[in-house]
This record gives structure tokens, C-alpha cells and sequence, in this order.
């Protein structure tokens, strides 16, 4: 179904108290078109009001009034630089702010956390990678530990004048209204992750205004930093995978994650490829992640080491060398990847499928198998076997950079609810 | 993510030619504000002028207009009755008209052909059904027959003062763009059906002008008739499941379709079950459709007649009596469709999964060993033993119902579009 275009004449607005579509008064406008113009700055790169009046469509009086806002509210910079690749006369060049407003981003993984500082660019301020035993510990003090890299990445961004207004949580698992329902790699169940989180990060930094938190999959974040900065192939329908401990997955469908009726969707390390295989931590049996999560993989391939990143590049190092117990156990993981994956690319139809986490470096072993089951499970040759359908995620598919990401997303999506934090550069 | 609000001013709108967003001048706002009118009057069954009002939002003095405009184009027709269940003085009651405007649908499957004419209110006017071998027959002649059908139904619609503006084809297999990419049950790949079909029509039904034509998928259209006339559920996202000689699916994701990258969402038919099992028309092996297809179903159950309507009644004739065999071939069926099922949850995390076609006669059979592997294979207990999660479609998930639906929907959508083809009433 076609969506119908939610456009209203704001004079003819009444104010009744049961609508059937979002109305619109001239604030609500006012701040949609600043959302625009800052959007169509952001994606320029650099453009002039000129060049913002073309794309976004609205007088170049109408754009000069909202730039001045935006401008006023440190969210856009000015340089005296002339711009003449458009008609009409040279302009300042518009550019959206280095300083201000940003986003963090935080992952809390079975075996590490990572936390990114992304600022309203989409750039990469601040990173830190911290790797640590998070399934042993009880979830309070993991999320204690998160807060504390998390501290220390807010002082970095402070010192680069940035102003973070928001947190993002990722997690492995089932995550819904800020509980983490299910992680069960983490070992954690109905674990109210928001409210711990940030009083910690709070006490860690007294000078600060507390920050708005939300928490999300791992993977859905994964996959929105993949749509967002990974660049070259431009689909906005793909299926993300993401090999971890578990195996994580997302649904983006032209451009929106798919979060389903719960906010569970993409639970794909759990759909059962053999319904006589091993037990598994959800209590099923024969989940894709027992054949193709990290551990299992590990276990079949004979490297020792459970749950490191050295693993994992031993793990590849002793494919790269040829041994035959590893080549066997990359071929095993690929063909039920395959399998499971031939499956959702019928229910799904997306336009690619992406394979991030330890998939991402373990392509060259698992793709060929994977492929082979896609092409013959794929309804009606769907799937040709040529094309670059398959592939590996780009480096930029992190799941704390799309939570920071998300934060920042929020902003562009309304500025003015952030306004007032901002610092000016 | 959250979709911005795409309400621009229209006053201040320049002819940009590379816009970010949708923009409106007066007209594409006063054809939206049209289609809100209408709508809410179709919702609402009955109702006046100060309900309209009320319920969209916009001034007593806009909607009178909207509604005068609607009521000469002949959508909507108005009763001497007053209504004072509302504050104000007293108005005339509006409601969709029951003539004019309506939609044909038109379902071609293997071993029928069903035609519906759906009225502006969502009301099926005319339905015809043939029992027809589609299989054996080629795709012009098909196509012809159900032509025929159509022009019957047409006259028949014509005779109750409806006008149809438009027909939509239903087929079981994959639709994009106007073309049957392929159909394997009815033996079709890459059969072109919207032009032969209206070309035989219109030479049918020579004195009235040719209608626009739209094909898709038959289970993404029952899907749509089970959403919009389904009743009681109000459920806006689930999987639908159909049993016909093949397994179709569709996914509806808060209350919208999901197409995919290409259209061709839903084929949970051919989601492998059983990597080693027996072989498929797609060309795959151990396809959901070689367990839970009707084909299949009778064959393991012993029963003759393949094909027919007669042989599913003397399936559930002899599942009824307790005959071992076609117990225990339902039994399987459920198990393999439970399966896929848990497999499609984990993925889509729907609200609800509704059980179409001959499962829904077969429900009392096929629902106990199906919700018994999704609870198992459901991730970390979400779908819940109780509850009624997994539920047989209601009598309305009609496909061409649904096509007929759809149809109408293109008016409600955009009124002002249908207006040169409403007879008055």
C-alpha cells in the first residue's frame, strides 16, 4: 500500500481531539524544516543555502531564516569560503558542525565492551575497546564497568568540545522498553539495564546534566551503522548477520529497521537448522548458533580459547594454513549459515545479505558454502549465483557506532528538542 | 526509526527539483484532505459533518466543502436522518455511497478461479467461483476463462449501479512488475497476464472503457482481505500462511504489506524444512510445500482425487472418523509448518500467525503439533503455550476479496483520481 501524504494545510487545522492523521501548526512545521535543511547539509557534505533551497525545495528566504536558526544553535558552521559550481550568486559554504551536539554509543558484548563518540557528521570521535569476562560477572557490575569506559570516553568528547546528549545501550539480545529480556550468552534475563547505566555514568561525571538513555539489540544497531556508513552498495533492503558468541541478526527494509510486533525481530541465531542437534542456551535444539556462533565453531575447529579475539584469529590463521579440521568446521558453519539464511531470504526478499561480527574476516571460508545453500534453497533462482548479494559487512557495521549513531539520528530528526545543550564551538 | 512528519507549508514551497521530501501545493493538499474525509466516513459507517470534523481535524467549514465535493463526485451519499448522539445542533447523516465506485478481483489458482466485486464501503457486492484445471490448461487460454468470469461478475455489478474502476489479479507464485515471474503449481514462468487478461475483457465487454490492471502475489492479497475485514484480532502485524496446492505466506508489518527488495516476500512454501527430502517444482529439495502443501498432505494421507476441493473434504471427512493414516499425515504436516513457522517468528517477531486456506479447516489437526514446535523453537519462551497467537484465518481472507479491496483502496487513497468513472447512483 501506497502511504498517503500526511500534508495539512495548517489555516484549515481545527483543533480536534481524535485525528486520523498527524496534523500539523506552524511550530511542528517550523521544526520539520529545520530538520531538512539540517539533513540536507549533513548529506551534502558541504553545500551552499542555494544548493540546501534546490534540494529541499522551499524559497531561498524561507531556507536563509532556518540556516540562521541552525546556525544560532551551533548545529551548522559557516565558512567564508565561495562556492561557484551552482547558478546564481557565490555563497558561504554550510557545513555542519565539528563541535556540539553528539551521540555515545555503547555495546556491551559477551567478551568486550566498546563504547564510540559519533558527532553530528556521522564521524567517529572517540573510540574504546575494552575486553573483559562480562558472562561472569553479575549484570550490575558489568553495567557499572560500561559506565566507567563510557565516563572516559564523554571527558574525551568534552575535550574535543563536544556535547553528547544522548546514551545508546547495545546488547546481545532480546531487548524491549528498556529491558534486556533475554541475553542469553550474557547470561542475563529481565535485566533493567537504563536506569543502573546511567546513574553510574552520572556519578562518574557530577558536573553533567544526566543523559537520556535507550537501549537496543546489538545487531539491529550493527546493521543501522552498516546502512548508514557502509557506504559504497547503497541497499536499503538487506538482512545483517552478525557472528558473536551468539549469532545476531537484523531485518532492514528500505532503510528502516524491521523491529517486528515486539521489538524481537531478527532473532536468527535461533531459528533451528537441525531439530535433533544440540541443546541450546534458549532451550531449544539445533539453533543456527549451535553450528555458527563463535563457540561452536571453535569447538568443531579444534582452536582452544573459547570467547577471545585471539581465537578467532587463530581460528584463521590455521584455515589460511590449510588444516583440514578447520576447513571442515568453517565449510560446516557456512552450509547451515546457508541454510538458514536461503530460508529468510524467502520470507524476507531483501536485496542482499550481509555478514558482520567474526563473519566478516571469516569470508573466505564460509561464503562459498553459504552461497551454494542460497542458491539451491532460494525459491525459483532468486538468488543467482553470480552477484554480490553475499557479502561481508563493511568495517563500519559496529554496533556501538550505530547506537552513537542513533542518538545523533535523533537530533537530525528534531533539532530543536536539543537545542538548549548545546555548546557552542 | 521514527518517520519525520512530511508536513511542509505549502506557502512556502519553491519549484526545487531535487526535493528530500514529498511537498504539496493546494491541490495535493486539498485530494489529501479529500481522501481523510472519506476515509473517516467509511470507518465510521455513519456519521455527520461535526463527527468528520471532530475525527480529522480539520474546520466545520473545510470539511463542509470536502464533503460537498465527495457527495457530487458521487463517494459519498447523505440521509434526511439527524443524528444528535453528538454535541451541536443536529446533521444529516453522510456515508459511502453504495453505488459508483468498486474494484474487481479476480483470484486465478490452480484449481479455480474466484471473482469479487468490493463496493467503497469494503462490502463484497458479486462473487463468483469456477472450478477450473488451471494446470493443465495454457496461460492465454487461463487467462481468457477467467476473463470471462470477470465480464460476468461485471454485468452483474453493473446491473446494482456499481461502476468498477479497476481489477486486480491474484496468482499464486511470483509477481513483479506486471509479469508471473513463475507459478510453478499452475506451471507458469514468466507469463505477462495484465494485458491478455484486459484486452479479453474489454473485448467482452465492449461498450465500457478499458480498466486499469495490477497483479500480485494471492497470499500477500488474502493476507490483506484478513487485515482489512478479518475483524475481531485488530492485529496490525502477523504472518499469514496459506495452504493451497502450495504454501503461500505473506508478512504484514503494522498493518502495511511487506513486499521486500522485489516483491516476492512471504514464500514460505519454499523455506527448506528438510535439507535430504523428497524434491520440489522449485528445484530445491524438502520445501515446507512437500510436507504441508495439499498435494502432499493427501498423498501421505491416502487420500485420491489430488487437486479437488472434494478430496480436502474427505481428508477432514476422514480425520473426523480418526483414520489412522490421515491423522498421522496431519500430524506430520503440522509438526513441518510448526517448523517453519518458529523459524519465520524468530525472524519477523509477529504479533499473531493465521492459518488460511485448507489449514483452516484442518486447524483442530494441524494447530496442536504446530504451536507445540513453536513453543519449542520460539526463542527464549515468546511464544507462549497459551494464547491464541496462532489462529485459523477468518471466512474474509479471501485473496480475490483482498485484490477486490485493493482496488478500493487506490480510491480512498486518492478520490479525486476516480472521479471521471463514478456513475452517479
Amino acid at each position: 500500500m501506497d502511504q498517503p501524504l500526511p500534508v495539512i494545510l495548517p489555516g484549515s487545522v481545527a483543533p480536534g481531539r481524535d485525528p486520523l492523521e498527524p496534523k500539523a501548526g506552524r511550530d511542528t512545521v517550523r521544526r520539520h524544516n529545520l530538520s531538512l535543511v539540517l539533513r540536507a547539509v549533513r548529506d551534502a557534505g558541504e553545500i551552499t543555502r542555494a544548493g540546501v533551497s534546490a534540494r529541499v525545495g522551499l524559497t531561498r528566504a524561507a531556507i536563509s531564516s532556518l540556516v540562521e536558526q541552525l546556525l544560532e544553535s551551533g548545529f551548522l558552521s559557516e565558512s567564508g569560503k565561495t562556492f561557484s559550481g551552482q547558478a546564481g550568486r557565490p555563497g558561504t559554504v554550510l557545513k555542519v558542525a565539528r563541535t556540539g551536539v553528539a551521540g555515545i554509543g555503547v555495546e556491551i558484548n559477551v567478551d568486550y565492551v566498546s563504547v564510540c563518540v559519533v558527532d553530528l557528521a556521522g564521524t567517529d570521535r572517540v573510540r574504546l575497546v575494552e575486553h573483559l569476562d562480562n558472562r561472569g560477572t553479575p549484570p550490575g557490575q558489568v553495567l557499572h564497568r560500561a559506565a566507567a569506559i563510557a565516563a572516559r570516553a564523554l571527558t574525551s568528547a568534552l575535550e574535543q568540545d563536544l556535547s553528547p546528549v544522548g546514551v545508546a545501550l547495545a546488547v546481545p539480545g532480546l531487548v524491549s522498553d528498556g529491558t534486556v529480556r533475554e541475553a542469553p550468552n550474557l547470561g542475563w534475563s529481565r535485566v533493567v539495564a537504563e536506569a543502573p547505566f546511567t546513574a553510574a555514568l552520572a556519578a562518574l561525571c557530577p558536573g553533567l546534566p544526566a543523559l537520556p538513555i535507550r537501549s537496543e539489540n546489538e545487531a539491529n544497531l550493527a546493521a543501522l551503522a552498516e546502512l548508514w556508513f557502509g557506504g559504497s552498495g547503497r541497499v536499503r533492503t538487506f538482512l545483517y548477520v552478525t557472528g558473536e558468541i551468539g549469532v545476531g541478526g537484523a531485518l532492514v527494509l528500505n532503510g528502516e529497521l524491521l523491529r517486528g510486533a515486539h521489538g524481537y525481530a531478527g532473532e536468527i541465531g535461533h531459528v533451528v537448522v537441525a531439530p535433533d542437534g544440540p541443546r541450546c542456551r534458549c532451550g531449544s535444539r539445533g539453533c543456527l548458533e549451535q553450528y555458527a556462533g563463535q563457540n561452536a565453531l571453535l569447538r568443531a575447529a579444534g582452536v582452544d580459547g573459547c570467547g577471545g579475539a585471539d581465537a578467532v584469529t587463530e581460528l584463521e590463521r590455521r584455515a589460511r594454513a590449510g588444516d583440514g579440521r578447520v576447513l571442515d568446521a568453517l565449510e560446516r558453519a557456512g552450509l547451515m549459515l546457508g541454510r538458514v539464511l536461503a530460508g529468510a531470504v524467502n520470507l524476507f526478499d531483501p536485496d542482499a545479505v550481509v555478514l558482520g561480527g567474526i563473519y566478516r574476516e571469516l569470508t573466505p571460508w564460509l561464503m562459498p558454502p553459504a552461497a551454494q545453500e542460497l542458491c539451491a534453497g532460494v525459491v525459483s533462482g532468486l538468488w543467482p549465483a553470480a552477484g554480490n548479494r553475499l557479502r561481508p559487512a563493511s568495517p563500519a557495521a559496529d554496533a556501538s557506532r550505530g547506537a552513537a549513531a542513533l542518538v545523533v539520528q535523533d537530533v537530525l530528526t528534531d533539532p530543536l528538542s536539543f537545542g538548549t545543550r548545546v555548546v557552542p564551538g
